[in-house]
């Protein structure tokens, strides 16, 4: 199992989520890597609107609605909620629908919430029952980190540059850092990942503080750093896996999946299990975001108020542009994703 | 012929070069929409260094050498500068070297020179013959454009979704004019264009200008835009056209370009002329800039110093990848263009 002090600032589960006597802070990603700070919310409903808001993003909803469900607990033991489990059941139903395109976060609650269903809670045993129902979901994804990250590290090559979109958190980078201490020497090119730049901000500093070599680039570079061969080999993390292969992940993987295609490189999607309510991408949510965040960056305008913006914020990357889909249970091409199917625990 | 009143800010010639009594202004693009000002310089070593910072791009040097020309042959009859081909043929060297990709410049100054060789000229002429020399390459750019966008409106349908890449300037922008004239409904998705943003900042202000429906989107969103049929169609400029029909244009114009073929969309580029100097891609020069523009968004840091930025200016897109390229002799599949071969007069 890797440690868990390996792990990038960002990725370190205090920076994700931290449960207060009275609230929840959660990092703010918007602000990395300039400030590291933290949004306070005193209840579920804020919450959801940090998540909403892209205060945490990617795999950082996930952390922020474990510690949400200790923070109920509490709640429920200094009587300030009532001790049914409509009272957990509410809050899942809130805060699944914070994030409509990743699913992990709203499946790993449903499988929370139907577990605590099964077990007589109190208002004395409630927060020991969540708390240990919590450490075992942990538990659990770090595994299936440590696993996707044993598959990810063996198929990067000694000298390969390898492109990404956004931030591909603990399965690309635990990869990462795995083949390096295999010895394989490599390059990562981060896509900058317009509008909110989590590439540059979140993927790019997390690399340099792993001691990876990094570049940066923009969102239009796939086919030059392709066409040149300066690029052999395209990972990403997926937001959500449909039972046909097919994938959900930020904007902009799609554009770069035709090009590894076009250019005979390949593409890993790196996924915890992918989601049986998904027959087939056409089920897939993509979430549609303010035009408006397209016409600044960082909150600076970089065009006139009359121009429009378009913003859908996924892409849905057909099962006939991926090599394979990297699970916890093994690498998959995306017709045999079938086979990795696993209740979350 | 279209008017030049039609003409968006931008590419009013005033507006890229004008001349002064003892300097050349050249319209800074650098700062576009959000300012409307100019850089003042005094000799041509200085309007290369401001053509090699950006200040104008695209389609803006050519104007600014020719106006440069103009400048030349004052400081001749001002007897600033001495009277012979030389002071003209070593200005051509300077201005030709600051942007090494986009060859029009240079083949049209080369051409100029050629012409005021077999003139005889001193410093009571050399005034009139050079603006008449300017004036009739003006006059001959103007009637390529015409034609170009006569070709570019041609093939616009209506209903159409239109992605462009940077700022394809009079080509691109008249076809749309003529496209709308003819009672065409069409709308243009503009990707911003990092890291200099000139889809946002000069394109698709110059297109609200105009009056074109216009949505500004990141660099990414080809494969998004195409595979949900939202774009059915692809132009740009192209920087230079080799006898083989491959092309240069601005980083990013590659991985559209690639899409359109995936998703079976005609990529069209608008050329004046191939470079016969140029005879397959492997001859393209492809400019590369300082990586830490990528790190940058209008001045302001978008990651951390210690990331590398990697920055090629330009894509070179293979022949196998473009529908037609655009020219005022026709629209030719890229391995007909040899006859589109037409010495710039």
């Amino acid at each position: 199992m890797f440690n868990q002090e390996q792990l990038p600032y960002l990725l370190q589960k205090e920076h994700i989520a931290q449960l207060q006597k009275d609230s929840i802070l959660i990092g703010d990603r918007r602000t990395f890597p300039f400030e590291r700070s933290f949004v306070r919310c005193h209840d579920i409903t804020s919450v959801a609107d940090a998540i909403r808001a892209m205060v945490t993003q990617g795999g950082g909803p996930l952390q922020v609605a474990l510690v949400s469900m200790k923070f109920l607990a509490r709640q429920i033991a200094r009587s300030i909620v009532p001790c049914t489990i409509e009272t957990f059941d509410e809050a899942i139903r809130i805060l699944s629908k914070a994030r409509p395109t990743n699913t992990t976060m709203a499946r790993t609650l449903t499988s929370f919430g139907v577990k605590l269903t099964a077990i007589e809670f109190d208002k004395r045993t409630i927060v020991e029952i969540v708390d240990n129902l919590v450490h075992m979901i942990e538990i659990d994804f770090d595994r299936q980190y440590d696993l996707m990250s044993d598959f990810g590290s063996s198929v990067i090559t000694d000298q390969d540059g390898i492109l990404t979109t956004c931030f591909a958190e603990h399965s690309f980078l635990l990869s990462l850092l795995k083949a390096k201490d295999q010895g394989k020497r490599f390059k990562v090119f981060v896509p900058e990942t317009r509008p909110y730049l989590q590439g540059a901000r979140l993927t790019a500093p997390s690399l340099v503080e792993l001691g990876i070599e990094t570049a940066l680039v923009t969102d239009g570079m796939a086919g030059h750093l392709m066409a040149n061969k300066i690029v052999n080999r395209y990972m990403t993390a997926a937001d959500a896996v449909a039972m046909d292969g097919s994938i959900a992940n930020k904007i902009g993987t799609l554009t770069n999946a035709v090009c590894a295609l076009h250019f005979q490189i390949p593409y890993h999607a790196f996924a915890v299990s992918p989601d049986t309510s998904l027959h087939s991408c056409d089920d897939i949510v993509v979430e549609l975001r303010d035009g408006n965040d397209i016409k600044r960056v960082m909150g600076t305008p970089i065009t006139v108020e009359q121009v429009q913006g378009y913003y859908p914020a996924f892409d849905v990357i057909d099962a006939t542009l991926i090599t394979s889909i990297i699970t916890g249970k093994g690498m998959f091409a995306p017709n045999q994703i079938t086979h990795a199917y696993d209740e979350v625990t």
